[in-house]
């Protein structure tokens, strides 16, 4: 794939495998200042808001690998597992709109149910730490 | 985009096409009968299990939109808006390996989400339908 990869999907892999590899400053270098990202839970507009989506994630990511990879001209889609600390089966996919090397425009799919499951069970286990007879 | 389509995205897109202009058996069509599809709550195996899954989603939307498509001689990758009936923002991503014009294989991500609170919101409503002072 790799001689025929168009100019949107070299940026694309390469924010890709910068995050994924927990080079997040690295992979901020292919997003545009004024990038908006349509993320599941409504848009966010700004690298400093995608910074603050996208940073946590990558935080908690233990392994990731491309499902697969296309790209035109402009845009570019991913799809990929990803392996995270909370939650074992978070794939996504990402659809990049590429204009100088930078991603302007991201449309990003996962499933939060897993994540918020989790949050609420880490939250349960937090009130309740070590259920004792007496307390 | 058209001129250029690879086998495998074209029997994507006539998937996507059928199914998305609620004409599921004619979507079925181009579903392999051991096809494997693994979706965010697990994996279906075979036709009857896909249909089970993709036929009462099928059944709730109420318009889409192709956001990108993709693929080589036996990948395609789609990414799209759906509307629902429950839910109004429920995108999708698939990647299908296709295979003699049937797909084989189908990872497909979406937000399960929005469709959990949905169907709880309404489980709320059906119990208690009419609130009144003496009941």
């Amino acid at each position: 794939m790799s001689s025929e990869q168009s100019l949107a999907l070299q940026t694309a892999l390469a924010y890709f495998r910068a995050w994924t590899s927990h080079e997040f400053e690295q992979a901020m270098r292919y997003v545009a200042d004024d990038i908006v990202c349509q993320a599941p839970a409504g848009q966010l507009a700004g690298a400093e808001a995608f910074r603050g989506f996208m940073g946590p994630f990558a935080d908690i990511l233990t392994s990731s690998r491309l499902i697969a990879a296309f790209g035109d001209d402009e845009t570019a889609l991913l799809m990929y597992d990803a392996v995270t600390a909370p939650v074992k089966v978070a794939p996504g996919a990402e659809c990049h709109t590429v204009r100088n090397g930078k991603i302007t425009h991201m449309r990003i799919i996962f499933d939060r149910q897993p994540f918020t499951e989790a949050r609420r069970a880490a939250a349960e286990r937090a009130a309740a730490p070590d259920r004792r007879a007496d307390d």
